[in-house]
Order: structure tokens, then sequence, then C-alpha cells
């Protein structure tokens, strides 16, 4: 019963030029409100999400230490939830991430922040949610409802949220046009499917497949493999080019190849070092980004980090193709629920 | 040509006991070491680690984050090896774990921090290697020379080393009566092979599982996961039990089972409330920890967080007999070097 043409992965998919222009039109009154609340400058910055957010927030670790030039992590929410345990917060930034808003564990750890020191930021789609509530200042990505339950334009849009936050904290890697680019850039990727084509039949019949990525593209492979999971059913797991080159490569092999994210920037070498190992051993490469060798290109011309935007949605494409070929509906995955309680 | 009796993995797991014991006895010592150097309460707390190493210091984030009420967490290497970026550190305690004390970018990454403020402890198996050179501190292992490419007795003595810092930064949930178990609990896993023999011929044949634990026993999840791939090459992935529920749960069948860690203690709940839901969806679920329930039992009476310790060396067990019964040789996987550059 896979509606692939009309699946709702597809129509929010297709949202995102949209999501992405409004989020960057408002991205100054957005900043007021973080600075607003923002201590002159951050002891250091905890960033609290799950599943996909949680990529989202990985993308905005990097971000957010390298234009703040303070120390940047992800909470551990079981340290709060689980060993009920207070950690010190004054002075610290807590950005929260959750679509829907009402993970009660994000709410949760958030809050406890809060209540330790910290100043809290809500990254959410639900501008009335309990995060929302909870927080000091709330950045609504307004992307609309998202009905299917893999997480899509919200996604791009909490990658968004981060590239606003990063101006309101310091100095950052790319310029307002670079910005007014990226739908556009996202827009011209939709519309060019040829490429998925020849690749997504070459993974669809894959029992396991490894993504690979460094920087601030390493989250967009961790996305990339929960995509392929959750849409296609494909065990991916997603890695640091450096990581996976202590261990986990050995298990690359002619049946299972690398999906490698690769662009021009500071990450390039380090990815292009660990794809020319794995194929001088026979390893099937697909390389998604701005790269002469990109079997999944993305249109040339913008900055290392501004790359996650199109780079996300190659993965999108790829999931939902590969959901198509093996005849699985992309909307339902198996065993999951939109809000995890 | 898989040597498995007298594979040196299986030899350097039998050494454990010893290591664990001559840590524990020179914990006053070790922690000695570490009071000398640091700040009076550390602002924050940075680890840094790769592959196995990594897991060890995800053992620690939640140890010394709980212990010394501080934010802990790991480094993003990129930020200083990619991105060039300096990021304050004053008054913070920087972690550095490597077993060969060479890996370049865990060195250049603890140097950066320590010239940005940070106090640097190197926890290593080399006392003399660079990266003892440069930290302010050592905690070196004496675990003797690790010849197998796993890391095995030299992980288990990393999750002894955060032991001993947890004890130097603040109040810890074990005795001294707990620790002086562990070596002999240890060594009754070693000896207790008949529940190995049972369960690894339902994983062997497996193109991939989950691994699954929460708090103290999710990066023993992600270290089992690793040795299942090094040292098997069965595609296995470490999740929380938190993160599992979020979207990879849809992978879980009757193909693709889960080795879940369970234990008595606050994670409980959470990993068993998972279990129960695997289980209504048919799939094959093999528990590794103190539980009734356990296939793969580790003897009763450690607090969580000691659990860790025969926890590992199960985790170590299941990976060398997948080996074996798929003819695999254990100490030297396909790809991989003892030092990583």
């Amino acid at each position: 019963m896979a509606r692939i043409g009309g699946s709702l992965m597809q129509r929010e998919m297709r949202d995102q030029p949209d999501v992405l222009t409004r989020i960057f039109d408002r991205r100054h009154e957005l900043q007021a409100r973080v600075r607003d609340v923002l201590p002159d400058r951050p002891a250091g910055i905890t960033l609290i999400a799950r599943g996909s957010s949680d990529h989202a927030a990985i993308f905005g670790r990097y971000l957010l230490e390298i234009a703040a030039g303070r120390p940047a992590a992800l909470a551990a929410p079981s340290i709060h939830t689980v060993y009920g345990r207070q950690t010190e917060h004054d002075g610290w930034l807590a950005v929260a991430v959750s679509q829907s808003g009402e993970t009660p564990e994000v709410v949760r750890v958030l809050k406890n922040l809060q209540r330790r020191g910290a100043v809290g930021v809500a990254v959410t789609n639900v501008g009335d949610s309990a995060l929302a509530v909870a927080a000091d200042a709330v950045l609504d990505l307004h992307a609309g409802e998202e009905l299917a339950i893999p997480a899509t334009k919200t996604f791009t849009a909490e990658l968004a949220a981060f590239v606003v936050i990063a101006e309101a904290l310091g100095r950052v890697p790319w310029t307002t046009r670079d910005l007014r680019k990226v739908p556009g850039t996202v827009a011209r990727v939709l519309e060019d499917v040829p490429p998925i084509r020849i690749v997504a039949p070459q993974l669809a019949d894959r029992h396991s497949l490894l993504c690979a990525g460094r920087g601030y593209l390493f989250p967009i492979a961790l996305e990339a493999a929960l995509k392929l999971k959750e849409v296609a059913r494909i065990h991916a797991e997603g890695y640091s080019s450096a990581d996976l080159r202590h261990g986990p490569i050995t298990l690359a092999s002619e049946d299972t190849p690398v999906v490698a994210f690769l662009t021009p920037g500071p990450s390039w070498r380090d990815v292009n070092d660990l794809i020319e190992r794995l194929r001088a051993r026979s390893v099937n490469v697909y390389v998604v980004g701005d790269d002469r060798s990109a079997l999944v290109p993305v249109p040339a011309g913008l900055p290392e980090p501004l790359v996650v935007f199109p780079a996300a949605v190659r993965a999108q494409q790829l999931a939902l193709e590969c959901a198509r070929l093996r005849g699985i509906d992309p909307d339902h995955p198996v065993g999951l629920a939109k809000v995890t309680r």
C-alpha cells in the first residue's frame, strides 16, 4: 500500500523551500528573542533533543561552539530523568529541540536546567506546546503541521533555527547572500530526481550500509541513516569519517556500501581520504554533495555549513525512493508514533 | 585460521581481573594525582577519545557529571582539528583517553584545551606516550601490552580509571566493599561459558542486530555493538533504550534481534519497558545482566554503575564466540591497525 507519489512525506518534503524562506526572513526577529534572554556570553551551551531533532542539535553543537567560542554539547537526559541528579548550569544557555514540543523527557530536562541557572530556548514547531511554555524564549518553526511520522521539513527547519541562533551568538562562516541561496538550492534538489533513480536501486536491496560525514555534515550522515531505517527499513548506520576509521570500517565490503557526504571546505580532506581507503578495498561508495565525484550532487556554491540543507534533502529522497522500491509505506513506519512518550 | 582457544584477544580478556585489582589497589595514589592538579571545583568536564575509548569516556561522562554535579560531555575533535577553533575552557577539567596514548587527534585536542585554560588528565596504557607527556596528570592503566587489535583489558581498565576519577570529584554510588567485589565477579564471568555457547549461535548467523542499554549501561551497549562489528563482522548497532524507541525500533524484527543490558537500579524500568514492547512485536531479545530474565547472566549484587565490568566482559565473550562460529580471526579485523592515525 505504498502511496509514494502522493505520500505525506513527499508532500512535506516539497514544503521545505518555503519553510526555510520564512525562517530566514524572520531571522532578525528570532535573533532578538534569543539576545533578549541570553547571558552576556554563555558559560557553556547544552542542547536537549531526541531522534531526528537530536541530529539537528548535533549540527547546532558544532555551529554554536564555533560561533560562541564556548563549550557546547548535548545533554544526557538520563542524568536528569533516570538518576535525578541536578547539575549546576549558572550562566549556561540550554536549547531544547522538539518538533511537537511535547516529548516529556525533553521538557523535563529543560526545566531542570533552567532551575539550576540556565537560560532556556525552545526550538519547536508548536508555539504553545509544553516546551514553548517552559522556555524563556521560543523559536517557533512555522513549518506547518507535519503529518508523516518521519520528520522532514521540521528537521531542515530545526537546522535553520540553529543557523539563526549561531548568528545571535557570534561570527558565522556565511553571508546573508549565502543564506538567501539556500531555499532555491533546496528547490532545485527536489526537482532533480534522476540521480536518486540511479543510486537508490543500488541501495534498496542491501541488508546494511554505512553513512559517513565529518564536521557539519556528520549529523546529516546520522540523519540519512535514521531515515533509511525508519522509512525503508534498511540497517544503515551513521558515522563520522574519523570514527568509521576506528573499527566499523571492517564492516564495509562489496556487500555493505557506504554513502559519503563530501563537499568543499575544511572537512573535505578527511572524508575524501576515507573514500579512497574504502575504494582501495573494493567497497562501493556513493558520494552525496558538491563534488565532481558525486553520483548524487547538490548545486555548487554554498559554504560548507549550509550544504547541510540540500544534503539532508538528498538523504530524504534516497530513503523515500528505497521505500518505494521495497514496497513500504513511508508515512507509517512499523512500531512508531509521531510523539514519543 | 581462527585461533580462538589461544587467540590473543581471549588471553587478554583473562588478564582483566588482575588488571582491575591493580587499578583499584592504587586508587588513592591515582586520585591524589588528579586532586593535585584539579581546580577547586571544575567549571565543566570535557572528555576526549575515539573508538572503544570513546565508549569508556561516555561511561565517564555519566559518572563524572553525577559525582561532580557539573556539566560533562565529550569533545567534538573536529572543532579543533578540522575547523581550527579555539574554545575557552578556563577552570575546566579535560580527560583524554587513549590506550596507546598516540592517537594524534586525541593528543592535539587535549593540548588545545590545556592552552585555553583546562587542566588535562591522561588515561592511557603507555605511561611515556605523547598523551601522557602532554597531560598535567597521568592515570597509567598498567594493563600490560595489548596485542590484539580489539581492545578488551584496556577498555575495562579505562572504565576503572573513570571510577577512580569520579571518587576524586565527589560522592559516588558505591562502597569500597563493592569495588573489591568487581575483579572476582569478572573472574566468575570469564569462567562461566555455557550461556555464551547457548546465545552466540543465535546471533552469529544474523545480518544485523541491535544492542540496547540505558544510563551507565548505554556505553556497554555501544561497546558490545562495536566488538560484534570488529571481531565477528556482524552489523550490530548500539542505542540507548530511549533512542531506540525514537525510530530505530522499526528495524527490530524476528530477523533482527536485540541484545539488551538489564540490571537492578534506576535504569531497569526503562530498559525493561523496551524489552516488553519488543517482545510484544515478536522480536527476540537476549538479556545480559543481573536479572532473572537474563539468558547471559552476571553475578548478582554489584551496584548499577559497577555492573559495567562484568557486562563488558559478557559482550567480549559474545563477540569472540560469534567470530569462532563464523570462522573469523578475532585478533586481526580486516582493515584495522592498533593505533589509528
